[in-house]
């Protein structure tokens, strides 16, 4: 074991990022970042240099030694990882973080929607829609489409009203945070994550495979919230060549994880 | 003091909610619980019985014989805080809880409400419009409101795909929990907090005088997330005869509510 622990530099990610709708209210992913503790204690010996990555309220490792970043947003975590792999070459990355899909763009009220598209193909009645039916209605498609978003607000610091009624956010999608891992270090061992909730084994494992072709990931840790309840945590680590290892609990989950990066050699 | 400390029962709210949007998200008010805390450990002695019902990651109050309490969203503190107000009498609630103005009703997206749209007022286009202008843009309205309600659906436990493009979330307003306290108990000794962000000092305590007198308050702390930083709390305590008091940190806000509520004989 000696050997591993020598050089070993350790990436981290863990708990779930946070994306402001206004000064006090934000879209958060449910994540207490304890899996990743557990997973930092696993991997912390005396010469393992390990990197934490972690949202303002995650759990943290109880080893010291270990260097705590803290980011809140996507756009936070995007700048800590590209300036961490910029920096120091990683020998693996865990990332266990819930990195939040989406982030508010927009925000927007009903009678707003309403009020603009009404404008808007009011005009559209007196222009195309009688005189050429299919242009016509691609063009009335493209008039709402415009309509709806002349009605968005964008996503500000001043905390929205209390009273406003039928209000909506529109959402746009975040940068996927995973793909630049092995896209700045081709040769770290890169170990994402898939959480699903309430499906089948199959498509899990299937949704898990997708994440590690497309990330070029070397492990997938797979799971379902529906399996996870206190201390019960069931999941499975499949690997590039398609093996699966099971796990029952946090514990056996950081053991996996720490097998499959420091084989017995 | 001793008078005042035998029989006090204190009702004390920390802390923020969060509103699902599926199983691994939600929408959460930023609050740590901090100020609710102090507040607690200020009335924290031998003869002040403490019910403290906070969120899920609040701070606790340092002083043992606190009654916690844990709550996550609106709902869960509407049951908790009726179930109290029916089973004990309190003699003060400090509701220091930000508590979320808008629940998650439903989800949308941008290409399913144009097409809705799109086929609604094609419809509308042959049987209102050139007839009769005004009724016709009135029932316009009606058919692109209905159309955009037909397009969004009911909030869910499974979780949003990622790849979902265009995705809008459409709230509604949650009941409003600070009305249920006088209406229970007229005789209790209700402190509302009413938080804005980057606004003039008329406005803020305008709006704080609004929300003590649409609630019975007898006591309303107004505060601005810009003049929140780090120790440094300013707020100003209105009481409903219209006198101030300032504080400068949350220790202040502490004492200034501790002696507004228990004044020296």
């Amino acid at each position: 074991m000696r050997r591993v622990c020598e050089t070993m530099n350790v990436l981290i990610t863990a708990g779930g990022t946070s994306e402001a709708i206004d000064s006090v209210r934000s879209i958060t992913n449910y994540s207490t970042g304890r899996l990743g503790s557990i997973i930092a204690d696993r991997f912390a010996c005396e010469n393992v240099s390990i990197t934490y990555v972690c949202s303002t309220n995650a759990v943290l490792p109880s080893s010291s030694n270990v260097e705590i970043v803290r980011i809140s947003d996507v756009q936070g975590l995007l700048q800590s990882i590209d300036g961490l792999l910029a920096k120091h070459k990683f020998d693996c990355v865990i990332h266990t973080m819930a990195v939040s899909d989406f982030t508010p763009k927009a925000v927007l009220t009903l009678d707003d929607i309403v009020a603009n598209i009404a404008l808007a193909v009011s005009g559209h009645n007196n222009l195309d829609a009688a005189q050429d039916l299919e242009p016509g209605e691609h063009r009335l498609a493209e008039k709402i489409h415009a309509a709806v978003l002349a009605s968005a607000k964008p996503v500000s610091e001043n905390k929205i009203s209390s009273k406003e009624s039928g209000l909506m956010i529109m959402l746009k999608q975040t940068p996927k945070i995973i793909s630049r891992i092995k896209a700045a270090q081709p040769e770290t061992i890169l170990v994402g994550f898939k959480l699903l909730s309430g499906t089948t084994e199959d498509a899990l494992l299937q949704a898990a495979s997708n994440l590690l072709k497309q990330n070029s990931c070397d492990f997938v840790l797979a799971n379902d919230l529906q399996n996870i309840k206190g201390d019960s945590h069931k999941a499975i680590l499949i690997n590039k060549n398609g093996s699966q290892k099971r796990a029952n609990t946090k514990q056996e989950i950081a053991e996996l994880i720490y097998q499959a990066i420091t084989p017995r050699g």
